[in-house]
């Protein structure tokens, strides 16, 4: 069975966990509380280098890190891919802006102002105008596509969805203000409405 | 043909310039000058709301932006797209790595230490040590993997590799010390002996 190497609070652990259940593809999890700091421990390391999780272990001993990689991954030839060349590539041009754009400042706000202790938040507390400038960017740039269509890609669900709605649904976990983007909150309850869908805090 | 959205000094375009050599595809640049504004003017957040080069525009009016997602447009079905599921999903792995652990350290610190003013430098001074200890890190992972391997994924040269490229064989230009990573330094050279290489200066 794939094991997924999981830390339970972190969205992008989410997605993969998200798409396994409406894929139905069986995990056996291997948590990773947070703070434990065991992703950095030499047993961790061995098996990803760059000591982050998720990271999915196949049954032949190979591995994928990173969400957006696992995703594809696990979609490739399902439903939850979408059909054709400028899709697929379209899929992954949100995935990237995900990573890039979103992630490091809606999760990274979400993680500071939600998971840490306000003792740890002092140290960062400079930073929050910064995350929440460049967040609400991104969500601004979602907001403009939202607009004028149902989906990311190639106009069905799928893993560009996934990977957008793990951490925009808990956006007010790190001060955004969703109610500002009423394109993406109806986005929001139509990706929450798809078969097989589970909320983060769902155990396996 | 194809038009790309262009900053010639941006190794994230330059990324997309050397994988269309490489696969022989015909290109048309439009040039977005490295402080000109361009990428934030109406006109071209028409095409892409994220302000963002390198764009690529299709023939048929369609867009993909992210340099990932238009590697990864650009070689599917060729030889630059490794073999198998997993060697695919383990080349996103890497070019997602890139993205969200190099790129924003080495890509951010050259472009501050090398292609802007001094007077602007002056106002970013405060993060060089945190561009360089985290872009320092994502060189450690490199080193690690290519100790034992010669490509990043599926055991040949691939869009993993050219994404990778792109910032890394500059580093020295974010003040990095590419010396004390000798394992980069040899899969640097192995890069730019392949067929059709172009460098990232080299004009269309």
């Amino acid at each position: 069975m794939l094991v997924l190497h999981n830390m339970q609070v972190s969205g992008n652990c989410y997605k993969v966990r998200l798409a396994a259940r409406q894929l139905e593809i069986p995990l056996l999890l291997n948590e990773y509380p947070f703070g434990s700091g065991k992703t950095r421990m030499p047993e961790f390391l061995a098996k990803n280098p760059n000591g982050r999780v998720p990271l999915l272990e196949l049954e032949n001993g190979g591995f994928v890190a990173e969400s957006g990689a696992i995703l594809f991954y696990l979609a490739e030839g399902t439903a939850l891919m979408p059909d054709g060349k400028l899709a697929r590539a379209q899929a992954l041009q949100w995935m990237f802006f995900e990573q890039y754009d979103h992630e490091p400042f809606i999760a990274v706000a979400r993680r500071w102002l939600h998971s840490e202790s306000k003792q740890a938040l002092a140290a960062k507390q400079h930073l929050i105008p910064e995350w929440h400038a460049k967040g609400n960017a991104a969500l601004g740039v979602m907001e403009k596509h939202l607009s004028k269509h149902d989906w990311f890609a190639g106009n069905q669900y799928s893993i560009a969805d996934i990977s957008l709605y793990g951490y925009t649904h808990a956006a007010d976990e790190g001060g955004f203000e969703l109610s500002d983007y009423p394109a993406v909150c109806t986005w929001l309850k139509r990706v929450a409405a798809q078969r097989g869908h589970v909320a983060l805090s769902e155990s396996w």
